[in-house]
Order: structure tokens, then C-alpha cells, then sequence
């Protein structure tokens, strides 16, 4: 496809992004070019508008960022098998070397070799994008393109979630940003008895009672393991998703965890921390899991069943905007009032 | 039976130990009297001798400490079935409620209100001691003495070494006191492909060779990172043992961990440590284990099963004493100078 | 306790049952005197009631029976610890003997020497039954009366299902008997995609409707592996749970079972089956679990967690007699027209 | 690269083979062409060569057969990644579709779509071959060729018996055709307390000596659950390796199985057979696995590390030819008077 397009970049090594008009890139060899539907603003693009540590380390100026996205594919590639031109698609963001000791036995969320679709190489802050056509989850069934466009935060929850047996089980989620929050419906279509979050953003708690949460605590306002103890008579939960990061979330919840008890661990703490492991692991007989991206393609299609069986994402969405207005975006993110916002890059009547 | 026996009794809240003469206990229901054969010092009566801070806070004297041992049932009380005066023993030295619901779902080794032998009740330093029936693991086959005296902590490493799938697995165990180097002979049946161990005396580096370690790394002279990705080509190891409960230990050993990797920590830090949880689990997609005790009685069948498959325990026997000679054996356990010492209270030569 | 009470019996080797007066029974060393208060009929019983082959073969008369029970603690044993006077109780019905490999590694639900109640000594078809106290499952939690009677075939069904990982799946039940409808809501609130049954029985079919059920196949009627095909849009099912014990729908399940999928199996074949292995399991990668009875008490423990979370069993249940109409609710089970039949021995005011 | 090259093979629908001159394939993209070291002869080849029932509804000539092989890479085809000229590789024989669920879940082994070499395209017979670049083993390690020649059959073995928990385990192998006896030295190495098995060729059962079989019981000449009862002390096998695909093997197999055992079905039943599901599955609560191909590539890294290990197939091939004695080799196989029997097509000096 010949022609221009409009997209967010991060022309050089400051804060900010600026909307360009760039040519529409060419899908090299295996590989797609999607027209992006609707896109979401992830807690990865604020660092990297924000032009943080992390992202100076990390990112080569000039980039188009975004990852999270849906669309539908209008150019095939040379080589490309298993999807067509007008398929309606999600992607995973992951794109695995394919020739590494992970990828080669079925792991490849811990491929050693990873490049990431808008951090590594042009994203979907744009009207078009390229993928390897092996990235994409072609929907056979019904979906809401918004659901659609956040199909990698809420892959990351029900890779967490389901790394554990919830099945009658009382189970605590630290942190509900997005991703926590999907984990919500997850748990409770899954089969937990008893779904407790924390948080100390009563805008997030609020949106994880309108997910079905059953009890939020405040941690800001309550002792955590005083309030658990009472919601769960003295119990404590037998599994705990960690979408927090936070050194006393982590701390607490292992208090809070049931002697034999299963934690997932997807938050990523800034810097090392301090952890009681003798009381809160290693007496308790308890396993961690450590989740890192999205099982391919197992965790898509766990997903997609879910959804299918009625889990309900859209309450999640909180905002949406045209792509140019991407800064109004990052100032709700920064701000933490906000679930998922989404974007529109090609309008939102396509 | 009645009369009097020689003990080795904690009798006040101080250092050290007396050997008394007191009646020999009477099995109550449900329990039998064992005449200990041989016994042997865990790094916990070290601590009961030395009156520490852990003793001073969980020991009640008057207490006969010492629970790893083996002997003969000479006396059954009321309502003990499945086992026969006469039998040759080992115990298992947790003594569960029964009634929790760890207890009640097969998983006792972290029943809720355990009680410890020579910890929370009269223990085996002496010539006679009561235990719980269900305790018991009676030997069917034929086993050396001094082995059966030391299932306590050969049962810790068997649940520690088989939490993990081991087969054609890169092993890595850290710290190799007794626990330790008793999983170097269980990885290796159980289908390593090669077991590297770590420590700090090289005495004990020493007894590893001997019980047939592939890699022994002194890490107060070598850096253990660079060791470890020499010793396995630049890939680091699958499966981490911790036996230490050092802190450099855990985050050294995390830092060699490959992707996808598994973890089972037995070691106990005596205070919480400082983790790069972020890089050791998370993005590695790793799995810990927390290992407690061992499990009823599948721990035991495991080492019973591997034992007589040829698992030699005895190079880990050092030094041998009369229970007489509990101050030497003190000694040498708190010069690190030994691997297990065991005891004999009623003569070698029963 | 002193004094009589009504109990049904099979007094000879003949059909039928009586009802007949003895003396309350005293509860031995470790057991616990129960005041019936709601009573089921099995299938065991009614095999028991016709004196058939099987029952010939295992029943020793004279012999109270039934098995499935709620009641009240009145009486304790000597001994009894975790129980008190008082306790609403459900039991768990096999009686395991503790000392087998199977019983001390956490798996009495394969005990290799088990005793049944109302099988292998008197049952609770009676005014008052003893049963040992470890065999009790103490209610904290509010619980139906009708729906604490049936937590055996309840617990069979539980059993069966968690066995495999049912979240996001599509669940095939072969045949809608007691324990096959009890399945139907498990399966949903444990996650599953859909839930298919197929039976011949359109009493059955319409109860497994009421309980939930996405696709009823009569496969009287219709050809099973066409519909399957089409309920699934040609996938097949991921789970079966194979609760007929009939040849045909053991055979037609495998060949409606997907690559890789799971099956468990609790029908009872009562003869050797013809089975295309090649094609049903080796191929595929099938796993098939065999389930017997209840896994002590983690089965319990979930069955009551699903409960709590609101899984209904009440529409399971299709009529209520007096004890004393034994006969009345033995003819409604030969002829198939009922779900559960529950019995009030001791009147249904009590 | 051009130029002709000798192969074997079916030209018509008729028995035997035949040795033809036709042109070195070209590698197409994403594949290689390799010059073929060392081939064997599988069960399957033999059935090709007979042209019996089974051959006539797969099999299309004219074909090249065979698919069991080692050799170096001699050329690219466009778009090969991750390995080079020069690489010494074996082969997973299994093509699959890499666009199926199983496919996209790291399950390729149950691929929907899978293509045989040697079956469904031209095979290994030959001196040089074309295959898919994802399915090359490159061998980063010294191995022998005529071992890296059997990496199909042994990739089996390894599926089959690593599908089980062996550590400790009594393990019974039923039929010791190559792959059976391929699964002693693995199970052996993965801990297996005891290895045991059956057949009723005492030439494999010779071999099967030489592998390190404990127990070799003739089934034509002795009663097997009693010679197994026998060499268990009355405890029966934990675990099954079916390999026979006979009935009288799977349900005495069956009846020897302790409770909660674990099964592996790989041998494959020429047409239905008679099974005692309710002794032999339900009630023991015990757990098949249906075993297809090899897992890629798992099976492949586990297999490696077992032959790193020490491992020694070599006692497996009995015989040696020139890829022109087909006809004695295929002789050799029917009379079942060997163990392996490897090919070399470009001589044994290369």
C-alpha cells in the first residue's frame, strides 16, 4: 500500500511525542500490515512520553510507540500462511526469535531474543502497522473492537490469574490498575470463592466494585491483613495475584496467604526489595510463579473463551479519544484517573 | 516398662546440657515406646545447646532435646495398630493435630499446630523414647543403622530435590551442610544431567566430591556466577536448590536460573533478605517452591525407594560418639568440622 | 445412648428391605453416634434392595444400609478429638484404613482395604448410625439439610470434574444420572465454556436443563458425534466426563474429544468394553483420569467452597419420604423417573 | 545442487521396494537439504515394503520411504534461520501445519495436520533429503551417528516414559521392540527404583539384558502378574510403559498397576480391543497418557541430556548395511531377529 499516515513518534531523546505524517510501511517477508481500529495507552507508553529513566535506557529515537491494539489485516506479505486480507485481528506485542531453547519447546513468552512492537520497532500509535503475521489472534467469533484493542494488558491477567487453581479458592489481588482489574472477572469466572483487591486509589476501587471485586480494601485507609483476616474469618486467601510491584503489597500478602498457598507475581518492583521469606515462603510451603507476558497461543485462547462465556471488559474503558489527542491521554494516565483509554487513529466510525 | 534411663535434658533456660538418669515414659494411647538405637545432632539441637535466641523463645525446659533417630518398638499403648513391638524404626519427627485442614487434605508437613519431638516434648537424646504410632515409618528392607538415624534431614532433601522435575536438569545447590549435600546423590538418581554446588568450607566442598557432586565452587574464592555459566556453557542452571539461607546465596543463585527455571528453598533466612524479585522470578518466568518439612509419608517412601536403589547416605557419617559425649560432638558441629555426627545411647554394639 | 429405633434392613439373601426395631448403637474407640436427619437413595442401595449379582457377591445380611447422610453429633466415643456434641455433619462414606501406602500419602480415596458404611457394617437408613469421627465433615457454614444428605454422589461428581482443568473449555458429560447432573453446575461455576450432556433418559435430560446445561442430547435420538460436532462448530469437546459406564458413550466421547484433551472416568462399565485405543487415546495425546470416590477431604473442602459460592443443588433433588416409604422411592428409582430421593427418618419437623 | 542421487523406493502399489537414481532434491523455502549419513529402518517402513493394509490407504508412489536419519546440512533454501551449512543434525520427522490450535500452543506433536517424512513426502532412503528447518536437531554436542540416526524411536521412548513420575517408581515395560527397549536405559537414568519387562521374543528380551533391565519376563512362557507379583513382593508396578499395543499386554499391564498408578499408552492396537475399565482404570484411580510422536521439542532437549548423561544406546543396533541391502535388512525386521538396524547410503567412511 503506497501513501501516508498519521502517527504518534518519539522523534528524539526528550519528553513528549509529536504526530507526523510518515509513509505506510511495507510488510516485510511472514509478515502483515494491519489498519489499526482502536489502540490503548499502557503504562510502558507513559514512560516513554515521559522519557523516563527506564525508556532512555531502552528506547531508539526515532519510534513509533504503541502496543496495544486491534485492526483489520490489508496487506499480506510474502510467505504469509493462516490469515487473509479483512481478518479482523488482535497481537501479541511479543515478537519471539523463534530459534531459542524457549521458543522452540513452546515458552516462548520467555524467549531470550524478544522484541517488542513499539518499543523495539514501529508501534501502533499510528493508522497502519506491520506484525508477523505469526503475532496474530484472528477473531472468529464476535468481539467488541475496544475489548479487542486491550487484549495484551488483559492477556498479561489471565496469564496470571490462571497460573493458579482458583477454583473454590479465596483469592487476593494487590493493585488494580488495569490489569489487576481484568484479573477481577477472571478470578470469579474461573471459580474463586472470594475475590479481595487492594489498592490506594479509591477511582480504581471503585472501577474493581463495578468488576465484581468482593471486597476492596483501601490500604491507604485500613491495615490490610487485619481487613483480610475479617473478610475471610481468620483464613487468609490460598492465592494471591501480585499486580502491584509495591514492597509492602508483596510483604502483606504473603502474610495474608494460606499455609500452602499458590502467589503469581506479575508487578515489577522498581528495585530489589525486602522480603520475609522464611515466614511468608519457605515455612508455608508456598509457590510462587513468576508471569512474564502471555502464553502463545495458550493464553489467547483461555481469553478469548472467557469472553466468550460473558466476562464483560468494557466497564474496564474509561476514555476515549481521537490518536492527535494523545497528550489528553497521558495527562489522565499520569494523573491515575483512569481505567483503559483508547485511542482512534483512522476515526471511530471506520 | 519401668525403671530408669540416661538423657541428655536441657534443664534450665541456659547454655549447654546435662545427662540425667529419669524413668523411662510410658506410651499413651496411640503411641509406642522406641528404644533409640542410634541418634544424631541436627544444626537445631546446636541451637537448643547454645540457648540462643530462637531456644530462649520456643524451648521449655526441663526438655530432653534430639530428634533424629531410629530404634525398636519394645512398647505399644492403647490402640495402636499397624505396628509391632519389635520393628525397627525411623520417625517422623513432625507431629501433626490431625484435624486442621492441612492435616485433613494430605498435606501435613504444614499442619497449622504442629509439635516437634525434642522441641515441644521429650526427645530422643536418651536410651528410651515415646512417639505417635502414625509417626513411625517401620523398615521393611534391610537399612544401615546409621542411615535410618539420619531420615529427618535425608527426608528434607528428598522433598526439596524432588519439588522439582530433575530429569536432564542442570542442578545448582546452595550450601552444602548436611540437608545439602544429601540432595547431591538424590539429584544425580533422580536424573540430572549435571549438579553443581556451592559453599564456603572447604571441608564440606570436600564431602560433596566424595557424594559424587559434578561442580564444587568455593564462593569465598570464586566469583559463583562466572563459575556457574563456565561449568554449563553460558547457560546458566534449571533447577536451584537453596540450602543456605544466605542472602547472596538466593540472589546469586536466582541471577544463574535460566528462563522458565525452578526453585525450591529449604534454607531459612534468620532475617528477611533484599531480593531483585523483578529480574531472579518475574521476568523469568521462574517457579519457588517453599519446602517445610517432609511430606507425609511420600517424602518417605521417595527416599526409602531411592536408598534401595543404591543412594549411599553413609559418606555424610563423620564422627560417631557415645551419648555421653554430647559435649564433643557439640563442639565439632559448631567448628563446622563434620558432616553428621550420630550418637549412640544404648552402646554400638546392640 | 439407650432405647430403639426404626431402621431399614436386609435381613436375608432375597430382595427387598424391612423395616425393622433394634437397639440405638454404641459408638466404639474413635467413633461418633449421628441422629439421622436426612437420608438418599443411591444406586448401591437399590442394587442392594433387588439383591442382585453384585450385591449377592459383597452384602453380608442381616445389614442396615444406606450411605448418604446428614445428621446430627449426639454421642461421642472415647477418644474422638475435633468433633463436638452438637456438630451438623455430612460423612464422608468410605472408611479407609489408615495404614495402607495409600491412606499415609494423603490418598484414602484408593485405600487398598476400605470399608463402606451401609456396605460393610450398618448404614444409615435408621434413626441413628455410628461412623468413625475422622470420616465426619463438620458444616461451619449454612447448609441445606437435603443438599448436606447428598454430598457423597455430590462429592463423586466434584471429584470427577476438578480432575481436569476445565476453564475455558468445552465439557462433554456422558450420562445425566444424579452424579452426572450434579456435574453440570460444577462445571460452569469452575469456568467451562459449555457444558454438553447426552442420555436417553428424557426425564433426566430436562433436569440437566434445569441445572444449567447448555446442549442436552438425546442420544436416543440423535446421533451423538454430529451433534457434538455441531454444538462445538466442529471442534469437539476439550473434557469428558464419563459418568455411564456405557460402551457406546465411552467410545463416542473419545472419538468427540479433541487433540490433547482430558477425560475422566467414573461409570462403571459392569463388563469388559471394546475401545478403539489407537484412535480415542494414543493418537490424540488423550489423558484419562479413573475417579473413585472422594479425595479426603480436599473434595470436601471445594464441594463446599462451590456451595458458598452459590452452586445450587436443590433442583438435583425431586422427592421426599418417610423412612418407612422405602419401597415407594425404591420403585421410583428402578423406573428412572426422579433425580434424587431423599428419605426423612427421624421426620422432616425435627 | 545438481546432479542425481540413489534412493529406495516404492514406485507402485505393490510389495518391495525398488533402488532408483533420480535427481538431489532442491530445498524449498524455509528448508535444507541434507546429505544423509546414517538411516534406519522403522516398523513403519516395513509395512511400506510389504504394502499391507495400512500402507495401501496412506501411502502414494512413487515415494522415496524412510524417515529415520542423520546427516549434514549441505544447503539453504530461502528464509532458513538458525542453522548453518555444515550442521550435523538428526531430523523430527513429524512436519507440522503451524497454523492449528495445537500448533499455536506448543502442542505440534498433536498437530491436526501433520506430514510424515518418508510417508507423505519424499523420505531418507536416499543420500540426500529435503526437510523444514524448524525440524532439524542440530547437534551442539559429540554424538554418534548411528545413535543421532535413531532420534525418532528414542524420542518416543523418552515421550513415553517421561509422561510418568519415575523417581522411586517400580516400572513395568510391556513389549521391548526398539522403543521398549530404548525406555530401560531412560527409565533407569530417571530414577526408577525397578525396571521390568515383558515380550515373548527371547532375542529382544536378550537385548533388553543388555539395556539393564532387572526383571526380562517371557510372556509365552510364564504367567506375567504372577512373575510380576513375584519381582514386586506383591506390590505391582506404579507404572506402566505400554509399548506392545497387544491386548492381553494392556489389561495384564493393567492388572499389575498398583493403585494411582500411571500409564503411557504408546503401542498401538491394530484394531479395538476389550479392556477392563472398571478394575483396571476406575477403581485403582489411575491416570493414561496417550503418547503421539515426540513434544518439540522437549522431548528432543530431555533426550540430548539423558545421552549427555551417559546413556548408551549403542546395545540397540544389531545390524549394519549399505542403503542397497534394503532387501536383507527388511528381511532381518520381519523375522524380528534384531534390534535396530541402521542404512549407511553414502558408504560408512564418509
Amino acid at each position: 500500500m503506497t501513501g501516508t499516515m498519521k502517527a504518534v513518534a518519539k522523534l528524539g531523546p526528550r519528553p513528549g511525542a509529536e504526530i507526523i505524517e510518515v509513509p505506510i510501511p511495507n510488510p516485510g517477508p511472514g509478515e502483515v500490515l494491519v489498519k489499526v481500529k482502536v489502540t490503548a495507552i499502557c503504562g510502558t507508553d507513559v514512560h516513554i512520553y515521559n522519557w523516563d529513566q527506564w525508556a532512555q535506557s531502552r528506547i531508539k529515537p526515532p519510534l513509533v510507540f504503541g502496543h496495544e491494539f486491534c485492526g483489520t489485516v490489508v496487506e499480506l506479505g510474502p510467505g504469509v500462511k493462516g490469515v487473509q486480507e479483512g481478518d479482523f485481528v488482535s497481537v501479541e506485542t511479543h515478537f519471539t526469535c523463534g530459534v531459542c531453547r524457549f521458543c522452540r519447546t513452546g515458552r516462548g513468552h520467555i524467549c531470550q531474543d524478544v522484541k517488542i512492537v513499539g518499543v523495539d520497532r514501529d508501534g501502533c500509535f499510528a493508522e497502519y502497522v506491520t506484525v508477523p503475521a505469526e503475532n496474530l489472534w484472528v477473531w472468529q467469533t464476535e468481539v467488541d473492537p475496544e475489548v479487542a484493542a486491550i487484549q495484551d494488558p488483559y492477556g498479561n491477567a489471565v496469564h496470571t490469574a490462571l497460573a493458579c487453581d482458583l477454583v473454590g479458592k479465596r483469592v487476593l489481588i494487590t493493585g488494580v490498575g488495569p490489569i489487576g482489574l481484568a484479573a477481577i472477572p477472571i478470578a470469579k469466572k474461573a471459580g474463586a470463592l472470594q475475590v479481595i483487591c487492594t489498592d490506594v486509589s479509591p477511582y480504581r476501587l471503585k472501577l474493581a466494585e463495578q468488576l465484581g471485586v468482593d471486597v476492596a480494601i483501601n490500604v491507604a485507609e485500613a491495615n490490610m491483613c487485619d481487613a483480610i483476616n475479617e473478610a475471610t474469618d481468620g483464613w487468609g486467601v490460598e492465592v494471591l495475584l501480585e499486580m502491584s510491584g509495591n514492597e509492602s503489597a508483596i510483604n502483606d500478602g504473603l502474610k495474608c496467604l494460606a499455609n500452602g498457598g499458590e502467589v503469581a507475581l506479575l508487578g515489577i518492583p522498581s528495585r530489589p526489595i525486602t522480603m520475609d521469606l522464611a515466614a511468608g515462603v519457605v515455612f508455608k510451603g508456598a509457590t510462587l510463579h513468576g508471569i512474564n507476558g502471555r502464553k502463545m497461543f495458550e493464553t489467547w485462547y483461555q481469553g478469548q473463551a472467557l469472553i466468550q462465556s460473558g466476562l464483560d471488559l468494557k466497564p474496564l474503558i474509561t476514555h476515549r479519544f481521537d490518536l492527535t489527542q494523545i497528550d489528553e491521554g497521558m495527562e489522565l494516565m499520569k494523573a491515575g484517573q483512569c481505567g483503559k483509554i483508547v485511542l482512534y487513529p483512522n476515526g471511530s466510525d471506520d
